[in-house]
């Protein structure tokens, strides 16, 4: 009935909308893709500040697909373990999975250049500083804005991938019966940096994720190829220790020599940044249905998380390499395609929404704890001793990515009730490390 | 700091808007409501379905306290109970509280109009078919369409009182940190007629909400003074005995007949009727906060229920109760008055948003069920006995307007589990009528 579809435009050239555009050029679409800034690649680097993000299996497997895994080792600094930071300065270290499982630091403009590149390669094309002004989700068009000037643009099909403010999104949300949830957490996060040392090395364990876990805040940092780290600082917006409280450089001052003092001396311009850089808000985004017509969202546009769990971007990633196969399954027929991915993607983007948040109290909070490091280390050793029965819930969401997310969080809450009786065993904490596993991991079946 | 609060512009001159602008102009502000539609008193009554709805004690209120009281009366037909068809045409009956306790049927466009009508005999000045376009929420400016042409309009304070589908609650949407959250149920609605007997009177039970329960769906009939009555099919979207499936006269016709068949002798034009009117879906809207800068959403506009507990119209007409009783207090201090009603409001909408998803199954299912009635009628024998300690949830939400609905549900939820054990009782369903009240009515001390 439906016309074969042959031209494909995409919005937004971000992460994701760069990815998929070149997934569906590979396959012989013609594909456009439009983006509202001008291009990064132009940009002089040293004005946007330099943000990285933690890639794992679920974005390095497709990245991989398109023949980009080259590329990619050059530019990723392996992290293998979470380094907490006490207030003192003391640290202890948590594995972040097996021998050989580590998350990856990469700069996401420069994943997102190298993307750009690859999809012009490929004979995609690229359409800067395009602002989308409406959708008709009728006729599969949409109106851009360019130079002061309107153009229509009719596809065969639209992908919205232009993020948790997506505007395609936006034009869904007014047809009937769309769902649609947008929730803002009451943290809100802030960059600093830790420059290179004078030696241009790293001021701190280079292949690790820095933890300054402080119950309702904490300070994490990654770090960046050139020996700098990039820090977040996750704060409140209002309420003690918030960013409301900390007005003046006295408080900052005396609230960071309180509480992250060690690496007060590797953040000389402390003071400037926290008063120059912005203290940005955290959003949830869920919708339903993710396609209407032949206009569909992928990636943040149609479920974003907060970065607690370091998935968005691999969710995204994972959103077009699913699509992707679903298409080689089903040879191209969209409308096979289309109400498949959205029925079978949305119980997975509800489960990595639903860990991010959780991850947020692990992160600020528990890995401070001993009881949770204990636990994480019985966990450690059933999975060693019992590597395909017990995956810690962390592992299945970062390291195995054929398994779903919502087999992951499934498995993830039997295997904390087990965990939770096994924790509450008295003299745990002393005895941990010769409790019989087996009778553990029985408790599965 | 702020400026004094004097012209205040009001979107949407629904029942909320109307009411709102009445209490406001009554207190001396300058009052102008815009409303997207032309003007409803001058239509064609023809033209519109008459439309009912179920006014009660909480929205009975705020129409007296603006002096509608001897109005009011003249155009509200009582409803004392329910009245439950079985597919065979037997009768129950559920009575709504004590003796002269009765919820309303009203016609929305007569009420609609009688509020515009006392709205401009106090001063308001009404726009019709002004359509909202984009708000400033810096400047309090907004600008409306009309007769093709744009216009702006400043003013001191600016109030969405703009439904469900408010456009000032979508400006908003898009501020930083703004929680939004619209929900569609599987079930949509259609409306349908009872035309008066041939005598002119009533051909079922005049002084009864009228339901047809029948698990999944279900169809109930409120009077209109007429004496007809406006029914409403509440069925599924898809799926068996939806609206997906009933897609011809003669399925239409035999669902009837199967499961409705009491009624149908006195429906001559259902098929037209079914054909004719719209499927139209239901909505839950949740949004915070209500409040940006000098503009605010009451009503429908910041939190929108569906229609199973008939208390959509009444918790919009509290909050226009509540916001001028604030007013009062704070001796019409904005400052304080606007954060205050966000604040001291919004567990209560929550709560009724709640109690509205609830009620669609004690209505379409529970009531038809023996257990259930038993559970109902020990419940008003304890209200009976002691009536300030156990009052029934549907009578503090009906028929308790000084009390909140956050409270309401909360006790509700008491009384449930108290209740839950009482009819897990053997033989509750013989002996109800002589089990001891007291022991019940201590547990919840």
């Amino acid at each position: 009935m439906s016309k074969k579809i042959k031209n494909i435009a995409l919005i937004g050239a971000g992460l994701v909308g760069s990815l998929m555009a070149i997934y569906l050029k590979k396959r012989g679409y013609k594909v456009s893709l439009y983006e509202r800034r001008s291009d990064m690649r132009n940009a002089d680097n040293s004005e946007g500040r330099s943000i990285n993000l933690a890639l794992s299996n679920r974005g390095i497997k497709p990245l991989t697909e398109i023949g980009l895994q080259n590329q990619l080792e050059k530019m990723v600094i392996p992290m293998r373990r979470r380094v907490m930071h006490d207030v003192k300065g003391n640290l202890t270290f948590q594995p972040y999975g097996k021998e050989g499982q580590f998350i990856n630091s990469i700069s996401r403009g420069g994943l997102n250049a190298l993307l750009m590149n690859k999809a012009e390669e490929h004979g995609v094309e690229l359409f800067f500083d395009h602002r989308c002004r409406e959708v008709n989700l009728e006729n599969t068009e949409v109106t851009l804005e360019h130079n002061g000037k309107e153009k229509q643009v009719k596809a065969d099909l639209i992908i919205g991938t232009d993020g948790a403010y997506s505007s395609i999104r936006t034009a869904m949300q007014k047809t009937d019966r769309f769902n649609y949830h947008q929730r803002y957490i009451n943290h809100g996060y802030k960059e600093l940096n830790i420059p290179p040392s004078a030696s241009g090395g790293f001021h701190i364990e280079k292949n690790a994720l820095h933890i300054w876990p402080r119950g309702n805040y904490m300070l994490i940092a990654l770090p960046n190829l050139d020996g700098s780290f990039t820090c977040t600082l996750f704060l409140p917006f209002e309420g003690e220790n918030s960013f409301e409280t900390l007005d003046s450089d006295e408080k900052v001052e005396a609230f960071f020599n309180d509480v992250f003092q060690d690496v007060i001396p590797y953040m000389p311009t402390l003071l400037k940044e926290y008063n120059t850089n912005p203290s940005s808000s955290l959003m949830t985004v869920k919708s339903y249905p993710w396609v209407i017509n032949k206009t569909l969202i992928i990636g943040d546009a149609s479920h974003a998380i907060v970065p607690f769990y370091g998935q968005g971007m691999n969710a995204g990633f994972e959103d077009c390499r699913i699509l992707n196969d679903m298409l080689n399954t089903h040879h191209d027929d969209w409308n096979i395609v289309l109400p498949l991915f959205q029925k079978e993607r949305k119980p997975d983007a509800d489960a990595i929404l639903e860990l991010a948040l959780r991850n947020f109290i692990e992160m600020r909070d528990s890995v401070s704890d001993e009881n949770f490091l204990i636990r994480k280390k019985i966990e450690a050793k059933l999975h060693e001793q019992y590597p395909e029965k017990w995956i810690p819930l962390y592992s299945m969401v970062t390291f195995h990515e054929n398994m779903r997310y919502s087999e992951a969080i499934e498995k993830g809450e039997k295997q904390k009730t087990i965990m939770d009786k096994v924790m509450a065993q008295q003299g745990i904490l002393e005895n941990w490390n010769s409790i019989d596993l087996e009778v553990i991991v029985n408790q599965l079946d």
